[in-house]
């Protein structure tokens, strides 16, 4: 399984993100809406929450790409996603799937599976537990992982082949994998776990990314460099978590390609 | 068109507001409920976010002002806003319409169409393509607007005439008119559009400021002035928009009305 | 009426907490859900906003503690909320009501009884009026309570002996009641009144505390201890009230157990 990946891509697909702002539909869930919104403004990308069924679908054929999370889905917004998302895969354009929590609830592992029936996204983004729930493994309590990325990073191969998608497992290191390549970014910092969406807007940007790069590798692996050289850049001026989160917002707007490239770790 | 308001009537606006802080319904959506909150809170007012079927109609009629804001409409939030428009016209409650994306989304766009029908707002606050949206126009893709203020000035006016409203269209320059006059503010800053929600709490503080003063063209003009003069003084000390967001919160209530006045650039 | 609770019991709280970090359920509202899981995330413990109706209910069963907010109810959140409450009362799992106003509101007030019918509570908290609203008292209008907290501080005994459960009610001196004892926390700050939904995310510290430690009224001193005593340290480097709520975080996260023993002003 190859390992490599240029830090010059990722900082490639910063320029282009940069260049050509893409829109980013989001259904995504009522506690991290407003920080994905500002994550995706910091970087330079346009957010546009459409996430009702009498609009949702219509979106998802004109946006440069969608995020669905499910984070906090209802009976409304999950008819929304399963129209986008069907939209989405008849149109072309590129989605991502964040199944929040999926593997410790049982509504909405089922509501994962429905719509990764509907279509295929570009990229699963997850902890471990969730990846591990939606190929069929043991899935976690709660939103919080319970196993480490590595030992997902086989189920994870497994599941990225079986749906021809592209899975990135969030943890202290990141993997992100086709099934065939394997990336992993080893940028971060704990805090990144105290400050709650995190994660969240990280799908977000994947779906930002994925709209202007052709491979949802490079794609999801410039998101998560991003994001997380960004949060190399602001922890050591911050107090604790509150101030690290706003410093994490300057810091994905000042971020330059030249930076990106110099600080990712990437193996 | 007489474009002339002496600086001292938003300073006299703030003034009132202090002195009497306004109840704010706000039904908006849920990306900025707490930055809108947060916004009222720090200006002085009190916000209420009752959205619901069951409350709202009821609530209209004892709030200062209300706020329809249509960032993520559902159907029961949809159904909330018919009952308070109609209440709020029947007690004479001043209302603000932001239609959030008019135009490029259909469902919307009817809505608000048909909430204008319900009742009269006291101000229809939006970007350049939203107002052209309700006024008949070609309306703009996703939440940004693609049309200059400029170019929508003539089509505000319009609108002002057929509805017997304020129109307030954002921009660089903020134009603000009943369709007979017309007001510039000249104040703001490029941060102001990559903080999510900036455009929906200037909305809400419309609605506050309509609660405490007669003239609706005086309430759109003295919320907008104390948005982006606060924006004007956060801005020089903040990094990127993390910290500028922070800042506004910190000077809109550190906001004199003699700093108001003193800035201020009406044309 | 006895009115004394050591600061080592509140310091001893949160070691507990800090040591086996809860797993906190909340249904609550659209305006402070990040908010409140940012606090949440700051002081150690685990938030899991599980709020529809497919899923609370088995969820509660699982869960250390349950926050029921009553801010923007729907009917589908409505819907969980009983679930919620049912199971939460059937397995033994401590939750929180706080009744956002109640009185006011009538749906809303119909609801809290609701839900008070069909479980007992570990902890009730609210303003005045909200607690005068469910002990059958004159309510007040929308959030803001207009009664003080010492005009409350019978009723909230009265409440407290009803319904077999501890009752709290915020104010400039928060009184927290089981309606025998009654414990008095002096600390905080006025700008806690200028940040939405830190009453909001004290009822979710509350459900926290609830996890870890067996006596309700230990668990509503402590998290109202740590709040408060975090604005304490807070407040004097901030500027306003958005560089305020970015501190509280930041201390939430530092405050030690020895600080806070040493800070907080129990009578």
């Amino acid at each position: 399984m190859p390992r490599t990946m240029s830090p010059s891509v990722v900082g490639q697909a910063l320029e282009r993100l940069r260049a050509q702002p893409p829109l980013v539909q989001c259904l995504t869930n009522i506690v991290v809406a407003q920080w994905t919104a500002n994550v995706l403004l910091a970087v330079g990308a346009a957010p546009a929450m459409v996430d009702n069924p009498h609009e949702a679908a219509d979106f998802a054929r004109v946006t440069g790409g969608v995020l669905v999370n499910l984070g906090t889905p209802y009976d409304e917004t999950a008819e929304a996603m399963r129209g986008a998302v069907s939209s989405a895969a008849d149109a072309g354009t590129p989605w991502v799937l964040d199944p929040v929590a999926a593997g410790g609830l049982v509504w909405r592992t089922e509501l994962a599976l429905e719509l990764l029936s509907l279509g295929r996204p570009a990229i699963i983004r997850g902890n471990a537990s969730e990846v591990l729930a939606l190929a069929g493994g043991a899935g976690g309590k709660g939103v919080d992982s319970v196993d480490s990325p590595e030992a997902a990073a086989d189920i994870a191969r497994s599941l990225a082949r079986e749906r021809g998608t592209v899975v990135a497992v969030s943890g202290p290191v990141d993997h992100i994998t086709d099934g065939d390549r394997l990336v992993r970014v080893g940028n971060g910092h704990r805090w990144l776990t105290r400050v709650t969406g995190v994660g969240c807007a990280l799908g977000a940007l994947m779906a930002g990314f994925a709209a202007v790069v052709e491979d949802p590798l490079v794609a999801a692996a410039a998101a998560t460099a991003v994001l997380t050289v960004a949060a190399d850049v602001a922890a050591p001026g911050s107090r604790g978590p509150g101030g690290f989160a706003v410093a994490l917002l300057d810091e994905l707007s000042l971020l330059t390609p030249t930076v990106l490239v110099g600080r990712v770790t990437l193996s």
